[in-house]
């Protein structure tokens, strides 16, 4: 990677795009505005978590990219359309796990209730779809639809994941593809549609590479990121027994000893502090991070690849740096 | 209505459009099929769980009373898609209320668990939309997609019953166009795109007034429809605090002491069959039921003179009966 060294924060990448993501947030309140009091409250509330808008950046910044970009006057709207599916699905995600907080704030069903959390979900995607609709073009809605079953499909194979220890490499990439790189691809490509069809198949192909590698950091975060009260990684995924990428590469090459001290963990319904602290240890120790760092790094280099393909610009630097980005940042 | 006092069996409905409805079944197995264990396993159960195929039925029946009909290959197709949607509605309406039963088969909800419940209907709406992207044409989607946002905002409307006893007509109609009759009048619609303009609105509005009808019917049932066992109604939406037309309608003839009774039995976590029969008494003596029976036939007249204005044929004989099936259900 050219700029490994350089720190890049997000308002570096959102620069070429910094106006149209200002109309963005006001298109996205235009959206899902309801004359009816509890959507509308529920709303406000989805408005404040809305979070960084990665993904109507991509969207821009492939659209800015290809030569479309500031012309075409639909890209704000399908900026705001990519997020709003992005949210239906965090709503679901929440619901379905029973989580009752998503980066410090309530979820929709911690602060209302599981059916609010479920008829939300419900209406935020079909908002998404009616507003597709009203576009006139088909193009979007095929990607955006063919995204999201594949994004329920991800989601199906997490409740599946039963037999923990056996869970596999090819697994865990199938399930981060379906539910994280697949939704990255497809703002990179719905960005991409006006431009030249080879330069929206490298994006759709930035998009992943670049999603596998966002969702690998992530992954990895839960096993280094200290947390400001405790000092220590929280080890979530541990506690609620999610099989990551670190764990998947520790156990190849883990002793006896160590899978039962990590079988003594999946086993426990509420794993203490001590034991989570333990596997993290030993999944370290066995060179779990690294092999998994190495696997994001290697996404990472896919994705820069498939930018040189794309004439130089401002916005395809700010895409590279988007790659420096998803593998770097500490949350 | 002309033939109020023929029995009209579905069969009887079904007869011009048996040979597609055929392949509705078939087709609607395509579009679920997945080659993922837990998603086939749950799709069997919801193919034994389909029911009746009445908004299929109903579809079919408009394309055909409209002139396209057997020559629209789409038409099968689109039967199957109104089938799609209503069984991911049905998934999410279990899973919100937490039934374990539908019809006396279990639910998603209670066979697997609430995750997979709020996941398949994920699934099942977005292979639907999937499917009408497909098809290369944006009028169906259109209204599917208005229809389904619809139906959303209906669920919510459901959820904001709080002050039971002040629920009026009023919010009770916009629940019911919302969550029954724009699906309904979706399926006429969509059923009628390629006839002429004129006919299309007459069906979107003949559905509407069915759906109206079919609902109101539906919520008579639980205060009349002896049950096989106890031989008495079942009251069961009473039981669970639903507030629907025939007690509506009776609140505003009660006296004091008949109000008294009903708010006891809303304030009742788990009301007492003896408090349940009761109240379902009251609704009876206070004319509640003659006049949701005379608000469900008087959208049966509307949905009957919207028909008037289609051509002569099989199809819409069938469309006039399935009014009178509407209205004279036992079930």
């Amino acid at each position: 990677m050219t700029q490994q060294l350089a720190r890049v924060t997000l308002p570096d990448i959102q620069r070429p795009v910094a106006g149209q993501l200002d109309r963005v947030v006001d298109e996205l309140r235009r959206l899902i505005a309801a004359d009816f009091p509890i959507i509308a409250e529920v709303n406000e509330h989805l408005l404040r978590m809305k979070g960084k808008l990665f993904r109507p950046t991509l969207l821009l910044l492939s659209a800015q990219a290809t030569g479309a970009g500031a012309a075409d006057p639909r890209a704000v709207t399908l900026a705001a359309i990519v997020e709003l599916i992005h949210l239906a699905t965090l709503v679901h995600d929440d619901s379905v796990d029973h989580s009752p907080l998503r980066r410090g704030m309530p979820t929709i069903n911690g602060l209302f209730s599981h059916q609010v959390a479920v008829i939300m979900g419900d209406y935020l995607y079909s908002r998404a779809i009616v507003e597709l609709v009203r576009l006139e073009d088909l193009a979007p809605l095929r990607v955006f639809a063919r995204v999201t079953n594949e994004m329920t499909v991800g989601e199906m194979r997490q409740l599946e994941a039963h037999d923990k220890l056996a869970y596999g490499e090819g697994q865990y990439d199938a399930l981060i593809q379906a539910k994280t790189a697949s939704l990255l691809s497809g703002a990179c490509e719905v960005g991409a549609l006006r431009g030249a069809p080879a330069h929206r198949d490298a994006l759709a192909r930035f998009g992943r590479a670049l999603g596998m590698a966002f969702q690998i950091t992530d992954d990895l975060l839960d096993y280094t990121q200290p947390q400001a009260v405790t000092g220590k990684p929280s080890g979530l995924d541990l506690k609620e027994h999610k099989v990551t990428l670190p764990l998947i590469a520790a156990l190849e090459r883990m002793d006896a000893a160590g899978r039962r001290c990590v079988a003594d963990l999946m086993a426990t319904p509420e794993p203490r502090d001590e034991q989570v602290a333990e596997v993290i240890r030993l999944v370290e120790v066995s060179g779990g991070l690294e092999c998994a760092r190495r696997h994001a790094l290697e996404h990472a280099q896919h994705a820069e690849a498939e930018l040189e393909t794309l004439p130089p610009s401002p916005a395809r630097d700010a895409l590279r740096d988007s790659i420096t980005y998803a593998v770097e940042r500490h949350s």
